[in-house]
Formats: structure tokens, sequence, C-alpha cells
């Protein structure tokens, strides 16, 4: 982890930062390896500290590397301030995005006579290109999602509810190791599978109607995230024919993956295809994202994105298609992009799942 | 939910706030009834607008309510910004530990000539004391931790594993009804025991050691929280020793509550027990914490909090002790204070259970 700080350091130098104060608890896992829920780092040119309550202290002494180790009652910041390393006048880096403005207004009051810089997504950026480790973790959090599904399938049919099926794919992961969810599991039956972020209900599911299955496994921190669809019987012949392009997207997309793409041109691959089969209007989110131990990270791969798809990126290929009132299709892999070309990270079949 | 934004203006008129911005997901639930994961609450003297992403624009129409609903692709603010209900120089207070420094920085950019106003905890204050409706709702969900604790308490043993635990808590609760876990559930065996958050493990249990189990449900959004003790076989003397204090620090504290004390008079009661009984440094935390729609939420419990417990609060009470590389204990339930004294929503024994 000592050569995250180096890279960390350099992105310091760049932009004339005396220090850097890391606070989001991802970040903190990525660069001391403390998984606890309250700490704060702090990165000088030549120091760096890490800071959390007594809670954590046994927890603190046991996991973080890279860091002296501060442990406080309760003021984080007090302690980081006695440490004297933020002279007047000096240029602090901090998380915009994952600092509260009340907790930024603490800062201010602590540090008065320092000039903050809002540093975005600084760790993001380091974090996009995956260590061997992290590829390891990363590929059996995939593996792990598809032995999660080669479990459950033989469970789901007509009549089960969604939130038995979301109760089976936790419980499956967590006896296979996961050390929890990426995100509370979708499962989405029927017309509610026209909703992208559609949480499981009590629904029970009904011939003729497809569900929406899109979970993730967590290995080392490391988070996979994959969807499959499944239909009771015959689904609607749109939402069939709704299938068939979204799993050519999905596969073109995943081929097309190479270091040096921008977000923008793979989510085209995606998108284009998929205009070219009619569907103009109903692919209506980003083609994917990073994954890490953030489950949505860098880069962003969408119509807007200029992000940078670097060598030993992890990302989503997610492409889908939604018809209110009717339902929606998406079909999501996870890719490691290799300098040679690219790897899926979930290799269970695409298929439209046909259960009685 | 009309009454609590009648509520939020009485406030808003006695801060002179011309609006007030709810960000917190909570909040929107609260408020509008929102369940998703993204959107922004504006309310104004005599209106209420209520934004989200296209994600979630069935969901929204479904379930919002007491707001004019509005759909955007991406900017939540800009649309907020064409409503005109903001004139320039007026006063509008938003959720400062809520709300990212990042996102103060668009808000100030789309509200040039707007004073903010950081109105903390506005929210949490109105919605310490709650409805009927909201009783019944923690009132199930800690009936259903209880049914959960009968379920798995047979799968306890030796040999067992932390991490299979948690996998059992969480199965349980979601067959029975859990629309989630309130937390990922803390299953800490021997000397782990002595960590007050310590996430399961693949560790084994063994003969000699206690675990600790904490763990809650949800029911309509709202959660309960609950520690109980195992032992497998028999503790250590001290553990024995702590677990009769703990347990009796806990039930002095239940029956103590009363609507108007404040959080470190209820603390007092359960501090100044375990310290009669020798423990004077060993329970380093608080006592407790109001428990809704988040799980740690107003009135805070402990030695330095002046939070008013109010007739229909509901709150955590949790004292532990421990003892570094031997192990700990807590006991936790849930109360509801009552104008006429308290009730246990969380009725289940709290002996030390003993297993083989």
């Amino acid at each position: 982890m000592q050569d995250r700080i180096d890279r960390v350091r350099a992105q310091m130098r760049e932009a004339e930062m005396t220090a850097f104060l890391v606070s989001s608890l991802y970040h903190l896992r990525y660069l001391f390896g403390f998984t606890g829920s309250n700490g704060l780092g702090l990165i000088t040119s030549d120091l760096c500290f890490f800071v959390t309550d007594w809670r954590y202290r046994d927890q603190a002494q046991a996991e973080v590397r890279n860091a002296e180790i501060l442990i406080v009652r309760r003021d984080l910041l007090a302690a980081l301030k006695e440490k004297q390393v933020l002279p007047d006048g000096c240029r602090l880096g901090f998380e915009a995005q994952h600092l509260s403005f009340g907790f930024f207004q603490q800062l201010q009051k602590n540090f008065e006579k320092i000039k903050f810089f809002s540093a975005n997504h600084l760790i993001e950026k380091i974090a996009v290109a995956k260590s061997p480790d992290e590829i390891a973790s990363l590929r059996r959090a995939g593996a792990m999602a598809c032995a999660v599904w080669d479990q459950i399938l033989p469970f789901i049919r007509r009549g089960v509810a969604e939130s038995d099926i979301a109760a089976e794919i936790i419980y499956r992961s967590r006896k296979l190791g996961s050390e929890g969810e990426a995100f509370d599991p979708i499962v989405a039956s029927g017309p509610r599978s026209a909703l992208p972020h559609g949480r499981s209900t009590n629904r029970r599911l009904q011939s003729g109607e497809v569900v929406m299955i899109d979970y993730g496994c967590v290995v080392d921190g490391y988070a996979s995230d994959v969807t499959r669809m499944i239909a009771i019987g015959e689904p609607p012949a749109k939402l069939r024919e709704a299938h068939a392009a979204v799993k050519e997207a999905c596969r073109l997309a995943c081929e097309a993956a190479r270091p040096g793409m921008e977000g923008i041109q793979l989510d085209e691959v995606a998108r284009k295809y998929l205009a070219s089969r009619g569907f103009k209007d109903e692919f209506n989110h980003s083609l994917g994202h990073g994954l890490g131990l953030d489950v949505h990270s860098l880069p962003r791969l969408g119509p807007e994105s200029k992000d940078l798809i670097s060598a030993n990126a992890v990302v989503t290929i997610e492409p889908g298609l939604y018809f209110a009132d009717l339902g929606g299709v998406r079909i999501e892999d996870d890719v490691l992009v290799t300098a040679a070309g690219n790897e899926v990270l979930t290799p269970m079949s695409r298929e439209l799942f046909v259960v009685e």
C-alpha cells in the first residue's frame, strides 16, 4: 500500500498541496487498510497520520499500515491539530464529495489560517488501475457471483416472492464467503422490472413475465455487480426481442473494451447497436461504472464521460431497455481491461433463463 | 405526513427561513414517502417540490406525497432553480450534516444571491416523537428481532463460524419480512467481543468464550437494534460477572426511561450502577441512541448529551463492558418512552444464554 501513498504524494506535489485529508471510508481502507466506520487520514510530504476513536483502537492497531495511529475519545480533528504539521497559510487538499458541509465547518474552525483545496476524485483516479492483488479479489468476487447464480436458479419459479429470492441471494453469498452485499439485491418482476432500481418486494412471480436480478458479492472489500434476466414461462414478445438486443449489446461492449478508450466511446458501442435495433429511447442510463472498493467508482461509462479507461481498470457493462407498465431488461457483466484486451470476470451465460 | 411538513414550516418561521432544502434520504422518506436513492425536497411557506432523476420516475409517482414531483435527466438543482421560488437575498436552510461540501458548492453556483443557513437536526428533532403508525412499525421491527433470536439460537454452538451466524440472522430476518438489515450484523466471539463494533469473520466459536450478537430488522423503513450474549460452555469468571452487571444496568435504565429526561440523565443511571459494581472504566461508549428511519438518530443518550427524551421517543439502551484480550459484554434493548413511562419493544430474556 506504500506505493498508493507515493502516488497520492505525486498528485499533491502536482497540485501544490502541503497535505491531504482522507475522509472517505473506502479511501481509508485503500490507503491504510482500515475497515472500521470512523476515521481520518492526513498525508503530508513525509508523514502519515491515521486517527480513529477508541472503539476501533484494537482494530486500528491490527489493520492500519503506513501511518502513525492516533486514538481519541471523540474529536478526531483535535488530534490532528495537535500534531502541528499544518503551518499557517499551507494548502490542505480534502475530499469535497465525501465530506459533509458540517464537517468542513469544523475543519475551518480547527485550522483557521489554512487554505482549503477541494481535491475531487484524487484517490478515485489513482485507484482506477488495479494491482494484481486487487484483480485477484475482484476475480474472486465475480466468480462468487456466478456461483450464487447457479445456486439460486433452481429456486426461482412461479409463485416465489421477490423478497424470498433476495433472501436466498444474500444467504448463498454469505455462505460462499462474501463479506457482505455490494448493495441490496434488486429483484424486480413483471412491470416492476421497468424500474432500473427496483428493490425487492413481497410480489410473487407470475407466468408470462420476466424478473430482473441484480446483485453483487464482496471479497476483501472488492465488489462484483451482475444482472441477469429470468422469464417465467413465455414473456411478452417485446421483452424477448429487447433481451436479444441487450445480450448482443453487452457482448459487443465487453469485447470492445480496451485501455485508452474514454467512457463515452465504450458507451457508444452499446448505445449505437441498440439504436440500430430500433431502441433509441429505451436505454436511459449509462453503460456502466468502475468497480473497486466502492461499487460505483471511476471510470464512468456514459454518453458524457471523458473518463479514461486505463489498463487494469475493472468496469461494469450493463446495457438495459425499459418499457413502462410492461417491464425491462438489463444484462450486466464485470470486465477487467488489460493491456492486451479484456477479460470478463463474471463468465456466466447471458441467455434469458426460462423457468416454469 | 402533511403534519410533518407543517412542523417543518413552524421551525422555518422560527429561524426565519424562506425555504428549506431536504437532502437526507431518510428525511425524504419521512416527509414525502420516497424510498429511492437520489432526490431533493424543497419546502417554502406554501409550496413543496420533490425532484429526482428519471430512474425513479414511476417510483416517485407511486410513492411521493405532499409535493409537486419533478423528474429530471441529471441536474436536480437546475429543476428547482427553474421553479423560481427562491428570490435573491432569501434565506435557504439546508442539512449541513447530510450534504457534501461539493454539493454545497453546486448549490452556491446555482443560487448565487441566496443566504444559506445551516439548519442542523431540524428534521431529526421533529422526528423524535413518533406517531402511532411509526410506533406500530417500530414495535413490529422489535418483535421481528425477537423472533429472529428464537430461530438462530438453536443454530449457535461450538465450531460454528461468526459469518455463518451473520448469514442465518440475515436470512431469518428477511424470511420473516424484514426489508433489510438495520446494519451489518455484529457477531464477535472470544477476544473479538472486546471490539464494540466487531463485524463477523470466519472465526469459529470455541468452548469457554462468549459471543456478542448485535443486529436489527427493518419494517416500513423503521429499525430495531438488539444485542444479546451467548456463552459456549463456561465463560471466563470476569465476563460472567460483567454480564450480570450489564444485565442489571440495562434493566435499570429501561425502567428509568421517562419523558422529560435529558440523555445524560438516563446514561447516568446505567453508568453509576456499573461503577458501583466496580466497572468504572470499562463502559466506554454512550448508553444509546434514538431509533427511527435512521438507526442512529436523536435523542443521543450519553455522558455529554443534553438531548431531550420526549414522549413517544424510541431509544436503544445498550450498556457494555469491554476487556482487551479477554472479551466484552453488551446487552441492548429498544424502549418506547410513553407519557406514562416506557415499554420495551424487544421483550426477550437478557440472560447469558449458555450453549455447548
